[in-house]
C-alpha cells in the first residue's frame, strides 16, 4: 500500500468494535479494501456456528475502508447480506469493491470467503458521501 | 415469560458473540423477541459512532430468538438493514416480530430503537426452518 | 383526499408503466399512499403465477406516491422485496407508509395484500429527496 | 445456444408480463442468462424517466432464466435492487449470473447496463429450488 492508503488502513484499525473482535484491514486501494479475521470460539452463536453479526462486521469493515478510500467520509446507510455457508473455524477474508460512485453515494459489493476460497457471504452496502475529509489535518 | 420461552431466552444467552459484546435477550414469546444492549466505547467505529455491525448483531440476536421461538431450529439466510440515526451512547432495544412463517421460511422485521423510542435501524431477516428441535431432549 | 393530495394522486396516474399495466393510486395522505390492481392473464409469468415484476411495480407506485406526498420530488434508489404467496387472480392492494424521513432520504415500507388481507409481499424502499417541487407551478 | 437452453429461453418467452412489456430472453447457459428491452414511452414513470418496475422486470426475467437454467423449477423469493442511473431511451441489457447454488437456493446477481455499458442497476435475487422439472415431459 502506498502512504495515503496505509494511513486510511490505520484509521480503520481504530474501529474498536471490529478490532476488539479480532478483525482488521489488510489492504486499501482506490475503491477497494480487504479485511481479515481468524474465527474463534468467542465468535460463535447459540448453535455453535459463526454468528451472522461477526460475518457482517468483517464485511462492514472492508465496506467502510473501500467507501472511504477516496479520503472523504462516507457513512453506511443500507446493507443487505446473504449467507451461503456455515463457518466453524479458519480464516475469513472480506474483499470489498466499489461498483458505483456518484456525487452522493458509494455502492460496494463485499465477498466474504474462507481459506478454500468458497463464498461464505455476499454483502452489498450503500454509503452516503458526506464530503468532509476523512483524515483531519490532511 | 413462561417456562418454555424462558428456556429459549437462556439458549440464546449462549450466543457468545452477542453476549461477549454485551447484548442479551430480555423477552421471547411466540413469533416475537426483544434484545437489549448498553452502548459502550468498545462498540464504536473509526469515526466515533456506534459500529453498524454492533447494531446488526443486536437485531440479529432478536431475529434468532423470534424465528426460533416455535422451538424449531431456523437459520438466518438473508438480511437487510437500513440505518436511520447515528448513536453514541445510551440503551438500545431490538424488537423482533415474525411477519410471515411458511413451512420453510420465517420472515421477521426487527426495529432497533433508542431510549427516546426513535427508530435507529430497521432490519428484515429471512431464516430457513430446519425442522430439528431447538432444545435437545425437549 | 383533500385537494393537494388528490393532485399528487393524479400526478402518479401519469406513470405510464404502472397505468398501462392496470395499476393506479387510490389514496394519498402525508407519508402514506395506497395503490391497487386487478390481476389479469397479462400479468402472469412463464409458470402461470403473477410475475414478480408486476407485484414490484404495484408496490413501487405506492412507494413513489408516499415518498413524494410532501410535494417534493424523491427518487427511488434502493429497494428490497420479499414474496410470501403466489397469486393467480383477484385484487391486490399496496399500502405504503413512510417509516423515516430525514433531510435527504425517505424510507417506506409497503405491504402488498390480497382480497383476504393476506400478506403477498413486503417491499422496503429508500428514495433520495431531490428538494424540487413535485408539481410545477404549485 | 444449444437445444436444451434454447427451449428454456422459449419457455421464458411465455412470461406474459415481461413479453407484453417488450422484454425478452436473448441467451441462456448453465447458471447464466441475458435479457433485453428497448426503452419506449410506455415504460416511463410520472417524472419522465424509466419506471423502476420496468428495470426490475427486465432483471427479474434474466434472474428467472438463470435460476431455472438447470431445468428445475426455482421460484424467486427475495430480491433487492439498487438503481444507479436514470434512463430515458435506448436499449437495456440484463446479465444474470448464478453466484451460489445449494440444494434449496439459487442466488443470482443481475447487472442491468445501457448501450454504453454503464451500470444502470444491480439486482440480487434468491430463488427457492422446487425440484420439479421445468419443461413438462422432458
Amino acid at each position: 500500500m502506498d502512504e495515503s492508503f496505509r494511513r486510511i488502513a490505520e484509521f480503520f484499525d481504530r474501529d474498536r468494535f471490529a478490532s476488539e473482535n479480532g478483525m482488521r484491514i489488510v489492504e486499501v486501494a482506490l475503491g477497494s479494501a480487504r479485511a481479515e479475521m481468524t474465527v474463534e470460539p468467542r465468535h460463535m452463536n447459540g448453535v455453535g456456528i459463526l454468528q451472522g453479526g461477526a460475518v457482517f462486521t468483517l464485511a462492514d469493515l472492508a465496506f467502510a475502508a473501500a467507501s472511504n478510500s477516496h479520503g472523504v467520509v462516507a457513512v453506511g446507510s443500507q446493507v443487505d447480506i446473504t449467507y451461503f455457508k456455515a463457518v466453524r473455524s479458519g480464516k475469513l477474508t472480506a474483499t470489498a469493491e466499489e461498483i458505483c460512485r456518484t456525487h452522493k453515494l458509494s455502492t460496494c459489493l463485499i465477498r466474504v470467503t474462507d481459506e478454500e476460497g468458497s463464498l461464505v457471504a455476499l454483502f452489498k452496502g450503500l454509503a452516503f458521501i458526506k464530503g468532509t475529509p476523512l483524515l483531519g489535518g490532511v
